[in-house]
């Protein structure tokens, strides 16, 4: 490479940088990154209760919810009860439409600690758009949630999912959630992975894994999260001889990864209304040949933009970040399968991983061929808007050192604490919104109207 | 990226490529690139003899080696008898001093086709440098076969090496594996991935695994090959329900993992005589957290140049290739790794998969990050020496179509079948020829004395 080239290829970053990506230089108040202590997540009372409840999609069109719970002492009961809500005055019908469903209950050793028992029960063949209330537990043990199904899919259902990622259990993660929780319109949560982070502690001190189940509870009882694998779920600890990676993760939260011909629960896909959701596993192989390279080549063939308009994936390294933390891991994966995702013009891609926040411009990067030098990325309206949500508390503090200058790929930036909400409401447009922690929840930190890639692929303006 | 810059970029593309890159136009007559019959490969005679015999390495230093064979019908005896290969007149003084050891045994059903009786043993501190004879199966169903350990780990052990990749049962393959037993000099091979091609067969037909353990069982029963997993190793067929990846490999072919810390059969290193391998896995997982880069990470550290001068890793997927085929396939595991690979001044990396044959120039392309345009291979002296050598015969036919114009990492390449051998002299000299099947065995199409990165880091010449 001469001096020359060198000179003409700095002047052109300078000028494409030109895009106009922010810095937000909000200034905030940062907690200590440390854990909310045990006690502030105590077990429910009664003998045997039923603790941890979380549910998610249970098939890949919404009709199924798997109800996850933890019971400490016994196995039984390991069944739950759910009903439609009856109207007014209903209360002996609605008892008649009781319904029951048993649940498949593990547990695991992870070092000195034994989990309790776990249960996952799918319930299945639900109403669209109904809210059920369900039940766990026996007796004066005896829990009560609720959860609303989807609408049926079709191309112009409204829809509002959350988003969140790298949550943990700190004081900062509990303003996360409450301030996700205090928003009514979120139907849904697309977690982009790094849930406890139990291996933070010493020996991956698995009962981070109870008290984060106990903490999330308000929001994961009601309301399914779909779950994406992060590094913090890998637990692979071979210095204390656990060596099969992701081993609480899977015995904890199960996906629904048959229903879409996957062979892992590690990757999947959903439809929910008008969106398409695609998870993806930075952590497992994703060369060609491989299992999730050969699923997600057969899955995107799969998808109906006429059906299902939006089509979404979640990762949980991103491809697109501009932090000094993390920064170009998702080198790998993205030279692997980001022409798929311009080919099938990906919407929106969510990940975790760095503890910031940004959102990049529709941008790629694969025009590369070794030795044409084409390796920047440019604007390009069939990619994805690339969205780096790992601020959600978290125990390893913010990453607030950004690389300079800011590039052109990357149009929002900011080291705070959050959570975001995409209000998808017809084909054509869904209103996206980040909530930094420092502002009530009404306020949008950044914000922007989503135009869909396949009915209106218009530029979009912040 | 404006004219002017592409233009200055094509301009530097035609400069590097100056280095002298040689596209050699040898004339061949290709063979049918179809197997050859399975009349070809018979049983071997009497009732349960033992058959497709292969031997590897058993441990980290070369005292010990795997012993594998199939049994048709029954399980025993499952036992190997081995002892030194003693002097004139000694017969009745080397029976004294046989050694028995027990196989573990196991088999697989693989959709319609159940294996026989497999059966690995073990056989441990041997003495170095030392024929041995050893017998498998029980009366006129007994096999004799032997080996002879490697000279003990240092740092001038001279030690020749074949390397082979993609080598399958068709006549080429019939070719390359009588050129290379007909050279006496090489002690073991070092093979880079697929193997049997069972899996372009209908349903995977398993039977070819069983052939071409006959098939190879000329060299494999005689000196130890170090097994690297291919693409047609991973046997991942979902339509027909067999979705565990590498099964039949896995159960054929065992490698010793173990002794490097590894948790999976698929990478692992070893030392012999003066040099250090290490195998990797292109199909497994190698994001960073993975258990594989952990391993690798560690496994770099503990390579002593001044006990084992010369550093080789085994791959099948090419990182440095210029053929039309699997282009670029190896670019996500490359950049996660190759900065490794420099800093640790890696000698040479032996890849398959493209079935034809390429020699890199030390080239690196660890410059890039992402905004900086800086992706062009450039020569490093700290650079492996990338050699591509999926030519071993196949059932696919040979790779013939080349990128156009050469580029600058790539020093030689040819579309000939063929295999290669490395005789390490000392520490700091190693001669490489390859030669091609069309030719007699002591023909080198290409060769290089090549200079160990870390005792004589000094500039090659072809």
């Amino acid at each position: 490479m001469t001096a020359i080239a060198l000179l003409i290829l700095s002047l052109l970053n300078i000028a494409s940088s030109c895009h106009g990506g922010i810095t937000s230089h909000f200034v905030r108040k940062t907690q200590a990154s440390i854990d909310m202590p045990r006690e502030a997540f105590p077990p429910p009372s009664g003998h045997n209760a039923p603790e941890q409840v979380h549910i998610t999609q249970g098939d890949h069109i919404g009709r199924s919810v798997i109800i996850s719970w933890v019971t400490p002492v016994d196995k039984y009961p390991n069944t739950v009860t759910y009903w439609p809500a009856g109207k007014k005055h209903s209360h002996s019908h609605s008892h008649r439409h009781r319904h029951k469903a048993s649940a498949e209950t593990t547990y695991y050793r992870y070092y000195n600690y034994n989990s309790g028992y776990i249960h996952h029960a799918t319930i299945k063949r639900l109403q669209y758009n109904t809210k059920y209330f369900y039940e766990i537990g026996s007796d004066e043990s005896t829990r009560r949630f609720s959860f609303t199904t989807p609408p049926e899919v079709g191309p112009d259902v409204p829809f509002t999912f959350g988003i969140m990622g790298d949550l943990g259990q700190t004081y900062d993660s509990n303003i996360t959630l409450e301030h996700y929780v205090s928003n009514p319109k979120a139907q849904a949560m697309l977690f982009v992975g790094d849930i406890s982070y139990a291996d933070n502690h010493p020996f991956h001190d698995n009962v981070k894994w109870d008290t984060w189940g106990r903490f999330a509870e308000k929001s994961t009882a009601y309301q399914p999260w779909i779950w994406t694998a992060g590094n913090h779920e890998l637990d692979f600890a071979p210095e204390i001889d656990e060596t099969t990676p992701f081993k609480p993760f899977m015995h904890r939260f199960p996906t629904p990864y048959k229903a879409s011909n996957s062979i892992s629960p590690l990757w999947y896909s959903i439809k929910r209304a008008s969106a398409y959701i695609i998870v993806l596993s930075s952590y497992s192989a994703y060369g060609k040949y491989t299992p999730q390279y050969v699923w997600l080549e057969k899955e995107l063939k799969k998808v109906d933009r006429k059906e299902t308009p939006w089509l979404i994936v979640l990762v949980h390294s991103p491809w697109y970040n501009s932090i000094n933390y993390h920064y170009m891991e998702g080198e790998t994966m993205r030279v692997m399968f980001e022409p798929w995702f311009v080919q099938n013009k990906v919407d929106l891609v969510f990940a975790g991983h760095v503890h910031c926040y940004e959102r990049s411009h529709r941008v790629s990067n694969i025009r590369y061929n070794i030795t044409n030098g084409l390796s920047t990325p440019i604007k390009d309206p069939s990619a994805p808007i690339y969205i780096t949500i790992g601020d959600g508390g978290n125990i390893e503090g913010l990453a607030d050192s950004f690389t300079e200058p800011q590039p052109s790929y990357s149009a929002f930036r900011e080291a705070s604490f959050g959570h975001a909400i995409l209000e998808i409401k017809n084909r054509t447009h869904a209103y996206y919104s980040w909530h930094r922690n420092q502002d009530n929840e009404p306020v949008a930190a950044d914000s922007l109207w989503i135009y869909n890639r396949f009915w209106y692929p218009k530029e979009e303006q912040a």
